[in-house]
């Protein structure tokens, strides 16, 4: 349907807040609920792994100093807490590592901020499957909405977009579940812009966690707010001095309205299969290849050449590295975990990782270079051996993107890694198969407890 | 001091850090220490007025279900909460009707963010009065010198400054009390930053109440993290993605860090003598000289005509009201309730107000003219009475400016009145002389307790 931006632009709010309370998941093609499964599946093992993180312990601990009453999960970890608490910590767990979901055109992380807070409504009110599922895709409609009226000039001026936008989502998908009423909505997302912050300087550091996890906890705090009657502005969004106006740089209002209910964001969902720079997939995946093909050992490869466009040398050539967050960053440190251990996890990306001297023996053999002919998204690995012989292939498309997505399989598998480097010994099988039949399940609150060590104690501190 | 812009703008935050954290009581002029009381009086006055709002009601409600040990006070309300939900309360209370102190440089309203989390602190902690009023003049001074530096740019593109640049200062304030060391204050900053939200377009409505109620409740909570360890960016103001060069319109960094303990912000705090835009204070200014003069009586009346800058007929050129808040803007207003009742406060700007038929009587024969020679900030009013007589003033600065500041007595007087409306029948003396007596206190959580009903239970809801 094409209409006239000047029809859409006073009412963006109003329709995007009708749009999600009139919402009925029978209207949501079964493809989009299965990405959601998929989406949450990803988000669980990615919380797992996190939730001992140094910042989440931080967090945990300065909470817990003023959390109430312990009714819900906190995914990995043996305390439980309040709701708002809770919301915070699971969405800074799920994405501490940057290793969860990414929404290709807005490059936000949807699943961290959003689902949180309805695994912690889950546990305060008895939470059907479905009812989880539609919020959950709505809420993701409308961060990614808002994601995409603000791109890219919104992230490259500095704005964390899955904190800035993902709060939104994260009351959409609360107000849906609380059965707000359309001007509530509005009134919802008028606290949530008031609650929008999020810097990419913080990334890198553990003050990044910070932002995602009041994203998760206001926007639930934004939706009870406006089911309590907290009052807001019209025009949160589109208004003159409203979010896209304030903090979008030639927003482009019409694309948050257009073909809503036609076109379902989370289809533009990806998950990652390396904890790294997505840019550097294509040479795991190569190196990958190259070792299972060629049996490769170390001490037999003289020097290993990737070859990428320009932009993969800029953001990835990185020959010296000290700590994990920097090893995300090299594609010398992804060559040499990959061809060394021929897996590229968490473990290979840690501190230890980046200091172990049989890494850095082998990063140093390693050469990046630039072809423009090479698209983004692609990369060329050669591998010389010291017999002077040598291999090489060629990656049209990675592993986790778009056009090659993550199987089901593999990201099962990729959950199975992450919950046992988060909880290891962890069976997470029953956490699995309850969340490929969510839309079945009556109360998703018995599927979040899934995901936190079995003894859980009912008390903060 | 004159350095060079290149040469400061690299450390600001660092330097704004280490200043915060090596300052002591005795650097601070007693002048500054002075306005500190007269700011906090003000802003007992203002919370306990407040904190039955109905935006207070809701967010206090939502909130109690959450909440944890109950070890703070509310201001004006029966109940306890823990520090950061009383925090966040507090706050929004203190500027619910816009009737707290303003730097006039900036239009924050610095004492609401800032002085809640050091009350929620007093009562966590023993906290002596002459160190909470330090931190609090640190906290002052932190945010109005990022105000300074982001002004107007900031506030005009939509960012309510009070909320945005708040949470600094609460962080700063907070950060002093629990004694970080620099690198910890800058982590403060950093996770402040990752926080820092607000929009101009939630003024008028309920949900400006989060936003302060936030910068405050964050500003806490920033401290507390990076006192556990949380990092944060070196440069999370002036970094290229950080605060000022994001949220700021061509950002004056030098601003922040000239003169740092030579000049004091809050030597530039004024408290409103009425609770409306402050462009009327003139104009009310005049109608009670002109009332208790003349003694005036509304049926003598025939017009009234209010002469001023153009600006004010722009604002405040509004016959018809319905709502308390429209009445704050509202020129006819204001002289209908001054004429008739000799005096303007928090009940004569109420909804009841707005709608009672004498009032609307007489707001239909006051006309307002313009007339640029006039300067913004000055008024002249004239009344024509029905026996063909007339009466006329001239108010060249208002009472509240910074040339002709509230008297300490007027600030006093203007606390009982607020205290009556809040709490009413209630003894403010006591509290009115703790404050001005607070550097010779040594437990400050007995004042704060003051503020509140004898009666206080200890537990949530």
């Amino acid at each position: 349907m094409q209409e006239r931006e000047t029809e859409i632009v006073p009412s963006v709010s109003e329709r995007l807040a009708r749009f999600v309370i009139e919402a009925r998941i029978d209207d949501v093609p079964e493809r989009v609920l299965h990405e959601a499964k998929r989406s949450l599946l990803n988000f669980f093992g990615c919380a797992i792994a996190g939730s001992h993180d140094a910042a989440i312990e931080h967090a945990a601990a300065v909470l817990s100093c003023f959390a109430g009453v312990p009714t819900a999960t906190i995914i990995g970890r043996p305390q439980r807490t309040d709701a708002l608490s809770a919301a915070f910590l699971n969405a800074a767990s799920a994405n501490v590592f940057d290793f969860d979901d990414t929404h290709i055109p807005t490059v936000i992380h949807p699943t961290a901020p959003i689902a949180p807070p309805l695994l912690a409504l889950a546990e305060l009110r008895r939470l059907t499957g479905r009812d989880l599922l539609l919020a959950f895709v709505l809420g993701v409609e409308v961060a990614c909405r808002l994601g995409n009226a603000l791109s890219p000039g919104h992230y490259r001026r500095g704005w964390h977009i899955t904190s800035t936008c993902g709060v939104f989502g994260a009351a959409a998908a609360s107000g849906k579940i609380l059965g707000l009423a359309s001007r509530q909505m509005t009134w919802a997302f008028g606290c949530a812009s008031a609650q929008s912050s999020g810097l990419v300087e913080t990334l890198g550091t553990m003050a990044k966690s910070v932002g995602v996890g009041n994203a998760a906890r206001n926007g639930l705090l934004s939706a009870l707010l406006a089911q309590h009657g907290m009052t807001g502005p019209e025009q949160p969004i589109e208004g003159p001095r409203g979010f896209a106006r304030v903090a979008g740089e030639e927003a482009n209002l019409f694309a948050i309205v257009d073909g809503l209910g036609e076109r379902w964001e989370l289809l533009a969902n990806t998950y990652k299969p390396y904890p790294c720079g997505v840019v550097l997939n294509p040479v795991i995946d190569g190196c990958l290849e190259l070792r299972a093909r060629h049996a490769l050992s170390a001490d037999r490869i003289a020097r290993v050449v990737v070859c990428g466009h320009p932009l993969l040398a800029e953001r990835t050539d990185r020959p010296d590295v000290h700590t994990g967050r920097e090893a995300q960053v090299s594609a010398q440190h992804s060559v040499a975990v990959t061809l060394l251990y021929g897996t590229a996890g968490l473990h290979e990306f840690s501190d230890s990782a980046a200091c172990n001297p049989a890494v850095a023996a082998l990063r140093s053999r390693v050469v990046i270079t630039r072809d423009s002919a090479v698209p983004v998204g692609s990369a060329r690995v050669s591998v010389e051996l010291n017999d002077g012989t040598s291999c090489a292939t060629k990656v049209d498309q990675a592993r986790g993107s778009l056009e090659r997505p993550l199987t089901d399989d593999e990201i099962e598998a990729k959950v199975r890694l992450l919950a046992e480097y988060g909880l290891p010994g962890t069976d997470v099988e029953q956490l699995i198969s309850a969340v490929w039949s969510i839309d079945q399940r009556q109360d998703v609150g018995e599927i979040v407890r899934l995901a936190a060590p079995a003894a859980q104690t009912g008390g903060n501190k």
